[in-house]
């Protein structure tokens, strides 16, 4: 695989080193502290997220170090004491992570990921953390929804060229087949991660020719196994579909070969591709595929099929590479606990006026409680670090808004979400390969409710307190109320 | 500077490979060919946008090969011939490129950029011409909207965490500096770039001291001369801001320092950041500046300054680095002609239902042309490239779509829009520094009337052909009609 990695070390919030400095500075430094990384809302008000990106924070966190350019460009800031960047060049990171795997589904409020480390540590990788699993996650789940949408036809990732730089493109196209997209444009995506690369020819293929069917023809004996021809260039039914039909029976049939595509990237998709199914199967060209692309989203593709259109693949490009009905996937990273000199935790919160903003204290584990007869995740538990679930009795869990509203959990199976990824700053977890994550993906889709999953007002998946969790929050809340 | 740049020349779409094989074993690799880039709507429906990342083009450019694991990658897809992959193995670009200067300001419809190279080179960087031109001309764009809507207050781009990766994080921060930012949080675009950069604290830094009051004396005691305090972790009226207030007078004022700031990132800005002042000004604090942050954009901005926020400086996050109200910058990269083997340029074009989508053929040229006494820009004018205009004569102009449309230009300067770039291959271009890019951006604007920079219904800023070129596009479209 292609190494397309760089040393990101300084890709960080300014304030992550005035706030480490201050830590050197003023002895907390190496207080142990835990973050949360959580989301608060789910994309395009959708009922679920999937988590992705973990592969990419491993490989930061295991190389996380300042280059002596780094310490000199900071030392010229003139704000950064001498022996804090004596410091941090030997800077690495030494605490513990537990982490979501990639390709789970996740809801609102849940931790996906959680750091235990010294102050200064789990301070500075949030930047970088956050803006990794924001931005697969965003992808990953729009993938689903477009994946989804087309009712098992192929999907297509073809948006680099309006990708949010190259990153966006690459990790973009990565993240898009962990959320079940089925190959990309994106050559370099399949060169670094394996993410199957393909694609057949522009509108300037064919103008570079005298004719239309010269250059599918040319195209047909160039690459008789994979021609999905363009044929739009002038007028679909016209002529780009006469072409290509006179191309395929001229250049493959004689060979034998009957799987073959057409692509329209313009024009009325339901009205021009029952055209096109028609005049190709009055041909004997039945196993012709029909491919549409053109600014399509989840929405447009589900109408398409709704109204009868006959494409068997389609091609999205900036709606998904860009999530551009809500392109941010909005992750945040809280302190909700610190260690006393004893290793004693002690619990923090952070108050808001909005309610939905109060953050959820403590170091806690996530268990997700799955039906045995049902095989569907049935809720989510968040607990005290210390707590378990039996999941041989039955279990009463309750809505942490509306705490009347309860639930007796039986016959359910509870799995812990969260894996170790890191201990005392080594790695304690094999990264799956992307074919691993994507089926975890499929698998973990497969154990939602279709509810959960619809586009329109989604059932809302319950994620609860345990009981001597939910206690210790609103009891921090009360007792900061009155001070 | 810090170098964060890779070899990305397997960025590409696939299709580019697989046309580029084809005009290989065609014959047709080496006709010279003409791609222009250009844009067709103005983002977030404004009336002009911002180029920007010509410097990552040049880069890339120069840099463009394949490595042998590249070769090797592209054996393994087992579709193109050993003869195509040794040619690969030396492929460079070769050809001439033409581009606006980054910050320069730009409408839809003409070339920010035109290549002339063999068919084979022209065709392959399509796709990273297209993503960084995209990329970096949605986030200057948006980044001139917001520093308009604030009115000569400082923006602070603050969007790392939410970015759809680190080079839009990085590369996001270069852009939003050239549209006029005045600084980010996200160091490495500093080190790499020279973006300023800096930052205070989050919410964390409090948190993890047993008092407000004290993690706010800690910081100013730590950072004297830029001490902005984060005023609503508890509560901003009440707690932040008398806090923030000790803190000042305790450890800056007895050291004569008057200048300071306060943060919110959290409530009614309108209000808190009134009450904010009056309590600053009450304790003397004349000086000291108030900073908003929390999902703004260019609207809320105007809103909040509309209402009379007593609002110094904004922090704008993930509606800046993701473009999110409209997040796709929409280039195109057409072919527009060819040359036959006797070096005659023959132009091309491609038809479509759209009229909108029709593009404008052959190698061309633009002029801007300025009033002498307004010293605003007044129309452009696309020309074939072997026009000149005439300044120092009358010139009549009419709008492409209703001719008779037209105006009788006088007193006005012509100058042409695109510089060389690339000559056979070699850079000719010396690349400006971040700060002339700014400043060029600001004086692009400055020569720009108001009327086409608001946000609401801007004029429709005047982008004709001249005759000769009109004439030309209107008999291809005309003769291939009747084909």
């Amino acid at each position: 695989m292609k190494d397309i990695s760089r040393n990101l070390t300084m890709l960080v919030d300014y304030y992550e080193l005035t706030m480490g400095h201050g830590y050197f500075r003023s002895g907390k430094k190496d207080q142990i502290a835990y973050f949360d990384l959580f989301f608060r809302k789910n994309p395009d008000n959708g009922g679920y997220a999937i988590a992705a990106g973990l592969e990419q924070i491993v490989e930061y966190v295991k190389t996380l170090h300042f280059t002596d350019a780094d310490i000199a460009y900071l030392r010229s800031k003139g704000c950064f004491g001498e022996d804090f960047l004596a410091y941090l060049s030997d800077f690495r990171f030494t605490g513990d992570i537990w982490a979501v795997p990639e390709g789970t589904v996740v809801f609102p409020g849940e931790p996906l990921l959680t750091v235990r480390a010294p102050a200064i540590e789990a301070q500075f990788i949030e930047t970088y953390l956050l803006m990794i699993i924001n931005h697969q996650s965003l992808i990953a789940t729009k993938a689903s929804r477009l994946v989804r949408a087309a009712k098992g036809r192929a999907i297509s990732e073809f948006g680099s060229r309006r990708a949010q730089g190259a990153d966006a493109a690459i990790l973009g196209a990565r993240a898009a087949y962990i959320g079940g997209i089925s190959n990309t444009a994106c050559a370099i995506a399949d060169e670094a991660f394996g993410v199957p690369a393909g694609g057949t020819m522009a509108h300037s293929w064919i103008q570079m020719f005298d004719s239309e069917y010269e250059a599918f023809r040319t195209y047909c004996e160039l690459y008789p196994n994979n021609a999905t021809l363009l044929v739009d260039t002038y007028n679909v039914l016209e002529s780009g579909v006469p072409n290509a039909i006179r191309a395929f029976r001229e250049v493959l049939l004689p060979r034998g070969i009957r799987t073959c595509g057409v692509r329209i990237d313009s024009g009325d998709i339901a009205y021009l591709s029952n055209k096109i199914r028609k005049m190709l199967d009055d041909a004997g060209l039945t196993e012709c595929r029909i491919v549409a692309s053109n600014s399509l989203d989840e929405y447009i593709i589900r109408g398409l099929l709704h109204q009868g259109a006959s494409v068997d693949a389609f091609g999205v490009g900036e709606r998904l590479i860009t999530a551009k009905s809500d392109p941010v996937f909005g992750g945040v990273y809280k302190l909700c606990a610190v260690e006393d000199e004893a290793g004693n935790i002690l619990p923090k919160i952070k108050l808001s006026e909005n309610v939905g903003k109060i953050t959820t204290p403590h170091f806690k584990k996530v268990y997700r409680l799955y039906g045995r007869d049902t095989h569907k995740a049935e809720a989510d538990l968040i607990c005290v670090y210390d707590e378990t679930v039996d999941d041989t009795k039955p279990l009463e869990i309750f809505d942490p808004e509306n705490t009347w509203k309860t639930k007796v959990m039986e016959n359910f199976e509870a799995k812990e979400l969260l894996v170790p990824i890191f201990q005392n700053g080594e790695q304690v977890y094999e990264l799956p390969t992307i074919e691993q994550i994507r089926a975890h993906c499929r698998d973990s889709l497969a154990a939602t409710w279709d509810e959960v999953k619809r586009f329109e007002n989604p059932h809302n998946y319950y994620v609860d307190l345990s009981q001597r969790l939910w206690d210790l929050k609103y009891g921090m809340i009360k007792k900061q109320r009155k001070q």
